[in-house]
């Protein structure tokens, strides 16, 4: 996640020390730098969801304006800090985080442009998109290797689960919507397949429920095939979980002697022929 | 999933021709056919589904009419296609899919003879079962094998696991019904045990939910029931996915003498014939 | 399950015979026993159920009462007949599945003394006791020598997993019960529990549902408790599953020239010195 | 958890004999200690749970409050024996448990000094307080180490995953606030990210749900995604846990040389002397 660009002597030495505390986090000026970032992050997303209480927006309104701007400033500082300090600032613009960054920036300048002459909503919802600043965090998740090697090694079964779990759903929705009718909410096929995905997933808000006997006989068969199948992700997952921590262990240390494989991270000798394994 | 059939010469060459691309997806005619199919599969439940929302059908009826029948035909084509191109046409007709391309046609065929005579109820019905169409999806799934092999090595467990489940459920149910009694909506045993199973599953709708203390006591514990043996078929079905992805790796080494395959990866003789396997 | 008491020569021929036909499936006559007795168990449940609906029991009632007294009848020779053809009736009769065949006919019985002079609740609860004649089932399930050994290997981990949850729900519903207070749904701290439990395990009636921003801000640290917490007693069953195949592997075989164990039940030669198995 | 000061000369005869009953439970007066303290925990927790109910407090509020008062009394006596019997009460009094038990007092003492010139609702959640003595049962849980460390060691991974998750409702909340509106119970952002935990949960209260095609939509997403993420925790543990059993089943094998334990059961020289192991 961190480039490593210490040996580029394309760069002026005002732009290495720059890139020293912007984009490395083992100098005290890089820590603060962290800090200072993450706790604006933090204050940025807490002020778009207190902006949106109506009775917190009449009280504090002004100071919440305030904050806003003053931080979309110190963002738009960084950005400029962040491209000026590397030598391939195209590469960063398009990156993950590049994007996330402009995007953090954009809906605030936006709401200047889209004033009174245009449709609320639209200022509403380009003000609100700032909630994205959150992915800003994902900066400082660093132990997430395993969990994500995980999940992306789970994917494309995942992925086919959910394929079936879709047609499960298309086709229950379908017959509920044949079974109860109208009258009992299944108002028409989406909303029966909507009322589907509710009880597969077990989540049950009941603000559509069947209530004819052979609705609630089909809604019992969805409920306990969703409650079996939610073994499905959880299996697969956890088989890569376990995958992934097993090659961690194993593909750790070879014996130059015995030439085996295996051993701990911790031995210092070999456990199959007794020598060094430094 | 698709029949090998290259060296039957008892099928003239236009009908070799027209298999490869019906059954065959490695030549180029050969993927657009199969995207060509994928798309009308998806507009078919599409138009299936908008037809049932009323203010869609006001709108649009018929547009989703023409669609619909031109879909129908081309299915009709696809089915009679599939059947001349092949040796043994009766058994595709009572394949898997031979069966669903032809209740993917039916129900419109039959709409045209079940007219204002008959009630309307049975033509909606049979005309919604076009939804089962979205099954012909299922000859684009490949990776599947690893998910169903695991699936169906989990069944006779799971079977025993639901049996459980469902003698519980009738007890519980029976149980609220004596505590609970008609005026908390626990009318008669079996809407208490479609309750028990929605709670059991941590569906919770709400739709029926306890009112007295020994009936909340109760449900409680039929709620710490159910959090706790979700884990049963999560279990068996990690450790059959386990298995599948173990015996994957392992089941490389094969046996020289014998060609037996699926010798651990630590044997030194075969364990069938008990020569060397190096 | 079935005792073995073929070689009892106490038992007059008749009893033997008897006994082959009520305690073991392997002859003709046993199978067709078992089966006799489990339509009947299940015709028995569905005539419990099928009476507490109002509607079906005034139509119906008569006949209910009818299949009922037959079924009745049934169970008490089955009864009497397991009695007279063993060696040890007392063993039978105060083991689990005497105890449950007793309890399958006492409700009936109770029921013509229970007259109109009791009390109609006790007549109504004892008769729907008779749902327990469903535990009569359990005889015929036998793949879950593995499900419950897994379980009873995992629950003294689960004990204390369900213990943990309880002190965990305690404390929750009393500070709910602090924060919402009696006008939100929570009465009393009982009903405060009786919500931490439903939100815990994710079941989520709705029935309550708290409305201040505090309870709601504690109730999401509940739901995402939850749903981290269901990881626990998932993560002990597949452990147990796990153990339980991987033994069921291991003590399989032994070789008899190098001693060495774990060899899989389908060798024929040791995989580590290549000598016969056998 | 239990301490050892047996050879404690410091201590004079009757202080030893008091450590041995309070603090060690494998003596008979341990155990009757462990028993009555196991019993006045479960007993002052009812009573707290029992006041909060109008109709019980009415009836039997001065049974209650002398209830209430006799197993004050008792913890008081408690506190101080575990106080002087130990060299060092310091210590004490700043551990986990200490601090339950003074927390277990004080609330009471507390409720004699806030008395009629202060608000009522501090004296009341004073009070209620005293469900935090249910954390003195602890002190009987043995099981738990696996539980425990399990648990502890998957800490790190579930942060993270905990984070993700809050990320995501925080962005799925405020996307439903802007297609939902406030007119569907999406009142203000806070609110929304609270919906989107009790559904990403797989809770589903109902007490908020979408009704716009697009908010169903939407919904049926987060549905779909948080049944395929409950996966990630229960992987993590699961595979924390099989870590943890094969662990305790491998790590037996003790080095003769140098005493150190968890060599491999395979391993023939110790890994971290280099000596044979036999």
């Amino acid at each position: 996640m961190q480039e490593k660009t210490k040996n580029n002597n394309n760069l002026k030495p005002w732009q290495n020390k720059m890139h020293e505390v912007i984009y490395e986090a083992h100098t005290p000026a890089g820590k603060l730098f962290d800090i200072v970032l993450l706790i604006m992050i933090i204050f940025s997303v807490a002020a778009v969801m207190l902006e949106s209480v109506p009775s917190i927006f009449k009280k504090y309104g002004e100071e919440l304006i305030f904050v806003e701007w003053f931080i979309t400033i110190l963002f738009t500082v960084e950005y400029i800090a962040r491209l000026i300090c590397i030598q391939k600032p195209l590469k960063y613009v398009f990156s993950f985080y590049g994007i996330i960054d402009l995007l953090s920036l954009l809906p605030s300048y936006f709401g200047l442009f889209f004033t009174e002459t245009h449709s609320l909503t639209i200022i509403r919802t380009l003000r609100l998109l700032r909630v994205f600043r959150i992915l800003k965090l994902m900066r400082f998740v660093k132990e997430t290797n395993l969990l994500i090697k995980s999940l992306s090694a789970s994917l494309p079964k995942i992925t086919v689960f959910t394929f079936f779990v879709l047609c499960l759903t298309f086709i229950l929705g379908t017959v509920m919507y044949i079974v109860e009718g109208p009258e009992s909410g299944f108002k028409s096929i989406p909303v029966s397949i909507y009322w589907a995905i509710v009880t597969l997933t077990t989540v049950g808000y009941g603000d559509i429920a069947p209530i004819t006997p052979l609705g609630q006989f089909i809604a019992s068969i969805i409920m306990l095939t969703g409650y079996a199948i939610i073994a499905v992700p959880t299996g697969i997952v956890s088989v890569e979980i376990a995958k992934q921590e097993i090659s961690k262990k194993i593909f750790t240390r070879t014996c130059p002697s015995c030439t085996k494989e295996g051993h701990d991270s911790d031995a210092i000798y070999c456990k199959d022929c007794g020598s060094s394994l430094d």
